[in-house]
């Protein structure tokens, strides 16, 4: 049979989150393989109590260890690299990242006792990996962290753009801008686009999205009118939006102090890689104590409400020897993700009884998204003019959208979630097989299937409660007086 | 010790649902009271797992029943007379109410199988009941369910006006529009008003309210665009809100088919007590079946997610032989509560993986809020210009934005929570005690207190698991063979 081109998520499509796509190219059933990504999601209390990590199942692919080249992790977020020190010894092959993403990478198969040699830092377009019958380039793209990447992936059948998280921003503060023209230029190289696997996010948001560079004057304006200690918090890994802020606090006469774990890797990678450059000298806990509150501004991690951040401690009463007081102010320079409102509301709540001024980025005023809008996307599938179009990196919904989107200009498109097999090889798309998928969970240091049923036992419990009768029998099934009782 | 007029919160002060506020008159610690509103709020999986219903604690008002007069209750939704049925026989006082509320009011203590005479029908201002030291009177105000009333309150220490919910709408579609001249001539009665305890729940909201009567053409081009079978959900109790779907259904030539009880419920209270009148003639599911697709809009309840609501069994494929296909179209005229974003995703994808065509109104062209945003509430202040301004209906920091909100104005005011007894006999709230309040919450049929430990178990469980180990010990305290074993 004819070699062909397919196409297999094994998470991040039906979904937002937990990121792990494969491509093969060769025979049916014998196509070598590559894996994009190897991210996680989070858990929550109603579907998964006591579960802090899920990752993609990947039986299908241990099942083809000896078919898998490699593993491309486009960037350094957690649902696209946060399954690696996890799960990487059932598949025990190279991964490629550029540094920064590499070094985090390499930061997590340490915390596993992994060997870090095993991440391979490679370089921007146009450096090629080959890999089996893959010539692999990442290329540039904005996005919320440094570095991303969009990868070109050259097949025999044709050439793949896989656009990993991205957005449109000319003017990222931090990291590469969007370039259109090397986009056209890729476009416009050999036979073309044969398949353009898309971000769908942010697909429901209707106006073109904004760049990062607008919201430094608006937090420099913010800072400048606050009179008493100024907190901010957002992701961590948004290393952009941290230099937007502390030298909005420098600007003002302020120290900056970084609080959490997260905060200060990120920071500390991002120097050390040569990413971040200009970041204003920052200050420990004890120093911040000790300086006139007006004097300080600390950046901390928990935008998302976790109950042990930064964030959350403060609101709490007490961080490190810090605490907050009537007049102070605290921004969420951050989006509250769907299902996370209560937490963060729970830290506002407590904040506002502390007497602090809570301020969010609810009217965009503070905040920006670092995902393609509705006409980005469009804007994107018009540059590269591919066959076709296949939307991941979304729930069923925005799948669908994108592919919609896609159809309505004419690109051939296609719905395909989590174990769905698609031949990318003729004009468009099909869907050949349907494997097996799912999900694991990290329970505690103990990853278990989600389908093991010991979750499912949790829940139940958690919403029947329950009960428990000890029956002693003997031989002749009869029940038995309590030894000792009368 | 002179007579003094106080205020206290057990429920509604500090979060949004469970509204049941305490007004009393008379020497202190034997002042007469009476209660405003008795409501409920709903569990979550993260800290009330397992619970449907959670209402405050009335163990002082239990302890004071002899000094309560009656229950107001201002409107109908749920978190203002949700409690009634549960725990009215703690109280076992009169409920007072308008037509429209009192009727649904009698609903709730007939399921309960409790005397629906116990609730009085009341009219609207000028009509007043006197209790005690108290006159009241009900005054139509707009929201998002018909009939809803501000109480004046009228005490020997000066007037009160209880907003309850409201919002500013000169055209509400259905029920009583706001009408400022009547509110005029109730802050210039007298000497004018003492104390305005005021609806804090949009006060982060920066613009205008929008009138309920702005949707009517959306909605109607809406329906016209829709080539197939068209599904609407809203709050069941939004008369005004059916009443737009049904209009506009009937405009394009679809037959009306409501599902689900409660909204079936609502509409046949509005039509029995005149409430709601010229609302399409409706057809039942049977009907609706034989139909062709795009001569029918279902009405159904499940906005919010519900898990056996008609929204999500229509997702899930069937709902009393009507099933949805590709093509067809669902709208959300509802704004999703926090917390329940999950839920109705859920409903969303499962829609999409059907084909159906799912519109929201995160834009806002599919709803309008039924509370006053921020510039409202800073008008009802300047219109009343009251002596003092109490916020209610509100988390902390909902409450705590009122009262700066206020106090720029020159208005007093003061943040009390549930359970903070309030001196509003002087110049400026005084706060005078700190009762034990909390909550309660139905467990099945059984109500258990918050703190009982229940919950907690059952949150312990669902986080860490439960193991569970028998061992039997003899006389000696030696462990015994089990009977039966070798």
């Amino acid at each position: 049979m004819a070699d062909r081109l397919i196409y297999l998520p094994l998470g991040g499509a039906g979904e937002i989150g937990m990121n792990a796509y494969v491509y093969g190219y060769g025979a049916p059933g014998k196509e070598r393989l590559i894996l994009v990504d190897l991210g996680v999601t989070f858990g929550d209390m109603e579907t998964s109590p006591g579960i802090d990590l899920i990752m993609p199942e990947l039986t299908w692919l241990e099942q083809n260890r000896d078919r898998l080249e490699g593993i491309f992790i486009t960037h350094g977020h957690e649902d696209h690299l946060g399954a690696v020190g996890h799960l990487w010894s059932r598949l025990d092959v190279p991964i490629y990242a550029r540094l920064f993403t590499g070094t985090l990478c390499r930061l997590k198969m340490e915390d596993q006792g992994l060997p870090a040699e095993t991440v391979m830092i490679v370089g921007p377009r146009p450096e090629v990996t080959q890999l089996g019958p893959f010539n692999v380039q990442f290329v540039p793209i904005s996005h919320s962290i440094p570095e991303s990447a969009a990868l070109i992936i050259d097949t025999p059948a044709g050439r793949i753009v896989h656009t990993g998280d991205f957005k449109l921003d000319g003017t990222p503060v931090v990291g590469d801008p969007f370039n259109p023209v090397v986009w056209r230029e890729i476009a416009n190289e050999g036979r073309g686009i044969k398949v353009l696997t898309c971000d769908s996010t942010n697909i429901f948001s209707p106006h073109p999205g904004r760049s990062e560079a607008t919201l430094a004057n608006p937090i420099l304006d913010w800072v400048m009118a606050q009179k008493n200690m100024v907190v901010a918090t957002t992701f961590a890994s948004n290393i952009a939006r941290l230099k937007t802020l502390a030298e909005a606090a420098t600007a003002s006469g302020r120290k900056v102090c970084l609080l959490g774990r997260a905060m200060r890797r990120m920071v500390s990678v991002g120097l050390e890689t040569g990413i971040l450059t200009d970041f204003p000298e920052t200050i420990g806990p004890d120093e911040a104590t000790e300086l006139p509150r007006n004097k300080v501004m600390l950046i901390v991690t928990g935008s998302q409400g976790e109950r042990r951040a930064a964030s959350a401690q403060l609101s709490r009463g007490r961080y490190l020897g810090l605490s907050l007081k009537e007049g102070d102010s605290f921004l969420f320079s951050s989006r509250t993700i769907p299902g996370n409102e209560r937490a963060v509301n729970r830290i506002m709540n407590s904040l506002s009884e502390l007497g602090v001024n809570v301020y969010d980025a609810d009217d965009g005023t503070f905040h920006v998204s670092g995902h393609a809008n509705r006409p980005d996307i469009q804007a994107m599938h018009e540059l590269l003019q591919p066959d076709m179009v296949v939307p991941m990196h979304g729930e069923h919904m925005h799948l669908r959208e994108q592919m919609l989107l896609a159809q309505e200009k004419g690109f051939a498109s296609i719905i395909a979630t989590d174990g769905t097999m698609v031949d990318l090889t003729g004009d468009a798309p099909q869907i050949v097989d349907q494997i097996e998928s799912g999900r694991i969970y990290l329970d505690g240091s103990v990853l278990i299937g989600a389908m093991d049923g010991i979750v499912r036992d949790r829940i139940r419990m958690a919403l029947n409660g329950h009960a428990m009768v000890s029956v002693i029998v003997d031989e002749d099934d009869k029940s038995c007086p309590m030894p000792g009782s009368n």
